[in-house]
């Protein structure tokens, strides 16, 4: 892998700033603020940035990066393809219970729903972040989709995917502000309290595990290598940057039958491949 | 160009849009605010939005996708940097000419500066967006530095400003939800009235247009295309996505000597580019 030291870097100062944040998430809640509970109550609200934090940001980068770990590259894509889509559904429920906090604390203490531009966009992010986890379950570890459909939509999947990631993070800076504005009245936010700092503070940690996330994801050298496995041949007949190749369905222990199919469906799909794409497939 | 008309779609929906929010501020400030000014008041504040939606967001979106649109690859890619470069120099001022109104309005009032989370990131992208400009100004557009180096720079020049367009977005969206929060108080924000559900709106808007360019900035079938103009070797072998090639330093007039250098220094560095390299430069 080329970069291979500046990648361990990154990976582990990413990891770094993500467990940092959901610290500072908890250190706010518990040092700061109510606590947790499920009471209706403060402490029920408190889920709500915890659970973001924890599943929306930080479990959701991990799942973006997964495929670029090069650990993994000896692994079937289909295993990879599995925690990738787990560790996004886990996102997904815990993003969705944060969300049943917000609305149950909200509806306990007469506080209108829906009337923030943080909650019209990050209830909007929710709903495209299941949709795109539903579709990427249909299309690309479902085996029924047609090779030429998932050459198509993977662009589309891997931009989405980063777009959703920054909406969440920019909807959270929003949380914040909203949370700091509310909650801080004597000393109000504007005096720079002790919290104001240390929230602020975890807003700038967000921001950059987010960016260090994106600048991973976005290196085409730091692509799953397509040699050991099939390939798509892209419409416009290169590979576009990020886009993952065709699965192998293989697993970690039997790396030498990356050619073997799982199913007669993708043995098939193979079949309807054009010879050129065909002689370009490695067996290795 | 494949997928003209699409592209054609996105970039007038990206104008629509980008026009609608700049036409949303003026509405902002003149109907539902106090206008503009400058007078220390609540009036010399609203040049923050208005200036920062038309020149951080708008004119900084268009910026980041000249190189993209068609009926430019025609004309020389030293005019276009010099366009490039021209929009987001107006940028910078509007986005400076906008702090100093918030500074100025905050110390009419004896407001506090740069206690809230929106201040922290918004400061930091200006300071990196001049940064940016700095260094892309010395490293792209004056001939002094090496084509190495012009390069190996060329992948973090894109990434960085990519980057700091949807910082500034996610920046604006904190910065509606502190002025609706600090102005709606009779009816709150909370009640949704007309006022909350306009500037909403805007969020969304802005949003949109950062994810048309986003998208359009991306596409690696919308890049640019090398043939026109010599080509940089890449150090992994390949043009990252969204790279453009180096200068040819011609004007849209004529565009048949596109392989003559505007200089001598220019000249020498291309003789540095090794033969493999030459030989892929297309002199058309």
């Amino acid at each position: 892998m080329e970069g291979y030291w500046l990648f361990l870097v990154l990976l582990v100062s990413a990891l770094l700033l993500g467990f940092l944040a959901v610290l500072f998430a908890l250190v706010w809640v518990f040092h700061y603020r109510e606590g947790l509970s499920w009471d209706g109550g403060s402490a029920e609200f408190n889920w709500h940035p915890v659970l973001i934090i924890t599943g929306f940001i930080f479990i959701q980068g991990i799942a973006i990066i997964v495929y670029r770990l090069p650990w993994t590259w000896k692994c079937s894509k289909l295993l990879i393809k599995f925690i990738h889509a787990g560790l996004n559904t886990i996102a997904m429920i815990l993003a969705i219970v944060s969300l049943v906090a917000v609305f149950d604390f909200h509806n306990a203490k007469n506080i209108p729903n829906m009337y923030s531009l943080h909650s019209w966009i990050g209830l909007t992010a929710v709903i495209f972040y299941t949709l795109q986890l539903v579709l990427g379950f249909a299309v690309f570890l479902l085996p029924f989709a047609p090779v030429s459909l998932r050459a198509s939509l993977m662009p589309i999947h891997i931009y989405s995917g980063l777009l959703i990631f920054a909406t969440v993070i920019a909807t959270a800076l929003m949380g914040f502000t909203e949370k700091l504005i509310f909650a801080l009245k004597t000393p109000a936010y504007s005096t720079s309290p002790p919290e104001a700092i240390f929230v602020n503070t975890l807003g700038l940690l967000i921001v950059t595990f987010g960016a260090l996330i994106l600048w991973m994801a976005t290196r085409p050298h730091w692509k799953r290598p397509p040699e050991q496995n099939s390939k798509i041949q892209q419409p416009n007949g290169g590979t576009p940057e990020g886009t993952e190749e065709e699965s192998t369905m293989t697993d970690c222990s039997n790396t030498d039958k990356s050619d073997v199919e799982f199913n007669s469906e993708a043995a098939a799909r193979k079949r309807n491949l054009k010879l050129d794409e065909v002689g370009q497939r490695s067996t290795m």
